[in-house]
């Protein structure tokens, strides 16, 4: 069986770089996240797109050993999302937001992934995130991610699901403006107090920081000439992280800091190219070759 | 034989952040960072004060083992500078500068520190760096830092002092505006091919990047409850590294791995507090005990 079940969104992205532009292409947190995790362990995919959506793009990830029975097809367009990155490519500009089908998504879990270990709640509504909580039985480990607009728009529902997960993913603007402090590790801690046992801090070219008990951990990003397109950044990160916590089924603090290096890995991959192209032809020997430069990156001898 | 010389400056730091406020207090470049040397060797110190420096300050940078033979007291006032921090602690805002002795100053370096091994020109005119190195006599390491003062004006000598140093520091916005690239990758690998063998990026909060050769190193920095005052962090950061650079006396880059954690626990040290408070206290067993901490930090297992 599977060991992930990921909730989120399967859109059509449009996006100018620096480097390039790309129009329509494959993107969403849920589809950045499969494929991301697709390269440790299964997962099981909930999410909706329209009639639009062509049925090679669902061929693609079935492929991947993404199982697919979750995603459900629509009547209405695909969830668009148009949007640009200068050279401060930490800062995505949104030009638009197209919810479509999106607008309306009541995640339904299929009878057949109640009983998934690993649940990942992709960035969406904090009360659907609650209602796939409901739906799933007894999960091992809950992690979940979100984004300003709920921060803003619904704290107390978002706050009500922080009591349930284990694990809380967000970026550092977020983390502030979510606990009302400027000092990240005073953050860390207030977010903490709200339930999550580990918070991991994204800070997109500087890495990530996790925060669990009163341990710190601090990862690096990889040091690229370019960054790309840093489209679904975050959620290669969630997926590779959860990913290899899947596989592995060990919940140590060792293994999260091993998890959270593979998540930063799959990461530095994702936005060297747009859309899903890197991951489209990235292996496994790839990985595990970054995963030791990470290693050589950061070491240093004891004293 | 003291085994450091710094040339730079000694001033009177009025300092606001968000947490209090200071004034008129002892600051520099040279002051900090000698300050922060003389925990692992001994420093000769070049530089020059006003007829209003008190004596206590000379007698008081004397007892922590540094060499002040080289700093002159000259007619005038000593060098002030007065500005605030906000919540972005990265960011100092600069609301008085008065040179006062300081713009005349012409670094002479006394004959009994022309054979010192290791030299650190902190941030003055690159021109006044120059010199320094021309009084010299074959120094086994040199390292400079600068700022965007000297990037915008002073160009091409602080190209041509390149040619000659072993080891640039700089910030982050400085290594970008010096090369013309966005790309920190990028801006490194055209700084180094300016001269130094080997360039420190410093980003504040987000911790450090070495690039040598096709090795890079990043360092994170300690994570803070509240960064009291960042003045002074740089040149306690560069303090730290030099001073145990020049300690062990070895220059392979495992070494200076090492020494770039040193100075990143020294600079995290002395912001806890204003001006040099923080390290007036501090003991070897501290900064040792902190190293520790960094590695744990940092810490993730193989695959």
């Amino acid at each position: 069986m599977p060991e992930i079940l990921v909730v989120g969104s399967v859109a059509f992205d449009s996006v100018e770089t620096p480097f390039g532009k790309a129009e329509e292409v494959l993107g969403g947190s849920a589809t950045y996240f499969s494929t991301s995790a697709s390269f440790f362990t299964g997962v099981n995919l909930v999410a909706v797109v329209g009639e639009d959506f062509p049925d090679a793009h669902i061929t693609s990830l079935s492929k991947k050993g993404i199982n697919i029975g979750g995603l459900r097809k629509v009547p209405g367009k695909t969830f668009r999302w148009k949007g640009y990155y200068g050279y401060d490519l930490n800062q995505a500009h949104t030009l638009e937001t197209h919810l479509n089908v999106f607008s309306s998504f009541n995640p339904e879990v299929p009878e057949e992934y109640k009983d998934v270990p690993f649940v990942f709640l992709a960035n969406i509504d904090p009360e659907l995130q609650m209602k796939v909580l409901e739906q799933v039985r007894k999960p091992r480990f809950v992690a979940c991610d979100t984004m300003n607009f709920w921060i803003e728009g619904k704290p107390e529902a978002l706050k009500e699901l922080l009591k349930k997960v284990d694990l809380f993913v967000i970026n550092e603007g977020e983390a502030r403006e979510l606990s009302g402090e400027a000092s990240l590790v005073k953050a860390a801690k207030a977010i903490l107090g709200y339930g999550p046992k580990t918070l991991i801090v994204k800070r997109g070219e500087y890495g990530a920081l996790m925060f669990s008990g009163g341990s710190v951990f601090s990862s690096p990003a990889y040091p690229l000439e370019e960054v790309f397109d840093p489209t679904g950044a975050g959620d290669t990160f969630a997926g590779g992280l959860m990913g290899y916590l899947a596989a592995t089924g060990e919940l140590s603090e060792d293994n999260i800091r091993k998890a959270i290096i593979f998540g930063s890995v799959m990461a530095s991959f994702n936005v060297e190219a747009f859309s899903l192209e890197r991951l489209d032809t990235l292996t496994l020997p790839e990985i595990k070759s970054r995963y030791s430069e990470f290693k050589q990156l950061t070491h240093f001898e004891d004293i």
